[in-house]
């Protein structure tokens, strides 16, 4: 596969992906290479992917513990004294090879040693590979409140090795899915209906380069999020309070990232056709689609009343106003659609009925 | 005064500045705007800026503890949360009302929450309107490495007002001269005879100006640090060890930076005759300078012992060399120079001799 140019770096596929690495490492002559893992990542992944390196360099190994609970500070400060400790300096190197959280913490950690050193993104899950690997997001969660503390900055490169998937459970895959789908539904109504035909999460190689290539060209045209980027959080308004909601609440268990957007997307559907005129036929699609891959969850009322406010948190607001992407068609955004407080109820009831 | 423009904003001074704030807001619309103080800037420099203010705007006032000692990821940690309780959104200013600590961390604090927001600093110490008034240098420490958190971004404005001076304790006044004087060492004789004449650091407003002028045309030729910008590091690769052993020792009494700076520059200036052929005049006048300012610290032994230890987490090395920048003649500077290890305890026996 060929690689695909971003603002300032390259995204590179498979084999590519090593050969492009061998290169950088040989002509950067790093003082030391720092490969930060998570426990799930340094038995999986980190063997083959060491199998791949030519040349002799200096690699040190931290180990951080997966999950998004561990997305904080403290995990942070253990990283950031990791590396003090193990002499890193100006012109170190960081590998992140693991999740989402792991790159979007280890990115940040990264890129505020020592006020930036360079760093590299070896997404291994589904969700990482079409989410992250585009648009130099970095940042951990301020408690309940997800990426609250970051900075945007672009790694050197981006790895994206699809053998990794095989490490992962059928869930975790079914979860990333839900971004390749929001990229349908937000650009391209083609690529939605070849998505649905999807049996086997292990051979879309192709729609995972097509994905990564969508995501590429709305970061493109707009890096700062002033208005075309913000498509990219459709579902995410909804779903990232559902999300942080579930992480917190000691009776529900816990939600994958995609199995809570998957939620945001049918809610903001809902939303989308009260407000922009969604038809009937997609808004069921949609739903349908959704229900088919996700487990249906139930929201008591207290569980919503509790979501709604913590929607206020969300980034993406200002001024007091929650602005949300809806879509007027498949294919269709609109952005910064505030929402009349009595149609949340409503979308929630249409995702509860049968 | 007239301001001083730097790559991407202005440096405003007295009654200027004021004005160039309030056209700021007036223009900005900001959703919410946090003042970020410490007890001192709180009791004694708040009051006189909220006068100036004109226009009825949103505002919160966050305190933090003064000290080099609380500029930790923490306080931080405190400052991130306050903005979150308060409804800091992403179009919300930070104004960072204080010195060096204060600036450096309220400038990293709105550089990563939400993945950055705008901030305005206004240094209220000498120390910090010489220092870091220019260069877009935000972080704290980790344990005692100094700044080894942070990243480089500009602030939409500063604003030097020196009659916040009058606040100051004499010997605060008498530490930010010392980076005055080393901006007479690295760039400019004239400045540095000029800084000799000084008797009361009240009324040095064009001085300080001057010295502002001296580190926005160093950091505008180098913004990231390769090359020039390094000559502002003259005293400070010595300098911060000992601060930072000062910081931590239990039976030490705390430098201030200027001092312990002070102390780096006499240290280094030895090992810039060694080394460059700084002459003996040049060096007895320096030393005779430095010592007429700030009382002599005796070092033991065991000081020195430990303070080399700490020199090699100093964010400046690379590949374990220790890089320092060096005069051949005031106003000479020279950078990356490798210092032979039996030198530093010569350097610290010439700073003690009479």
């Amino acid at each position: 596969m060929q690689s695909i140019t971003t603002s300032t770096y390259a995204v590179h596929f498979n084999q590519r992906a090593y050969d492009a690495l061998n290169v950088h490492l040989s002509n950067k002559a790093y003082s030391k290479i720092f490969i930060l893992v998570d426990e799930n990542t340094h038995e999986h992944c980190l063997p083959s992917f060491m199998g791949q390196i030519q040349g002799d360099y200096n690699f040190e190994i931290i180990e951080i513990e997966s999950g998004e609970e561990n997305k904080n500070i403290d995990t942070c400060t253990g990283v950031w004294e990791a590396l003090s400790e193990l002499d890193g300096d100006r012109k170190s190197l960081v590998i992140n090879l693991g999740g989402g959280v792991l790159t979007d913490l280890g990115g940040f950690v990264a890129s505020t040693f020592k006020r930036g050193i360079d760093f590299i993104n070896i997404p291994t899950t589904l969700l990482s590979m079409v989410d992250a690997s585009v648009g130099g997001k970095t940042g951990v969660d301020l408690g309940p409140l997800k990426n609250q503390i970051g900075v945007i900055n672009q790694p050197e490169m981006v790895l994206i090795v699809t053998s990794f998937l095989k490490t992962l459970e059928e869930r975790q895959l079914r979860s990333g899915f839900a971004e390749m789908l929001k990229h349908g539904l937000i650009q391209n109504k083609a690529y939605w209906e070849a998505l649905k035909e999807v049996t086997n999460f292990l051979y879309i190689d192709d729609l995972i380069y097509d994905s990564v290539v969508i995501k590429n060209e709305v970061v493109l045209q707009d890096p700062t999020e002033q208005h075309l980027r913000k498509i990219l959080n459709y579902g995410h308004t909804l779903g990232h309070a559902i999300e942080s909601y579930f992480l917190e609440s000691k009776t529900h268990k816990t939600l994958l990232h995609g199995e809570a957007i998957g939620i945001g997307m049918i809610l903001e559907a809902y939303l989308s056709k009260e407000l922009l005129g969604l038809s009937d036929t997609e808004l069921a699609d949609i739903k349908s689609t959704f229900l088919s891959l996700y487990e249906k969850v139930s929201f008591s009322k207290e569980d919503i009343t509790t979501i709604l406010s913590l929607l206020k948190f969300d980034k993406k607001n200002s001024h007091g106003n929650i602005n949300f992407v809806l879509i007027s068609a498949i294919g269709k955004p609109d952005i910064d659609i505030i929402i009349p407080d009595e149609l949340y109820e409503n979308a929630f009831a249409y995702y509860a009925e049968q």
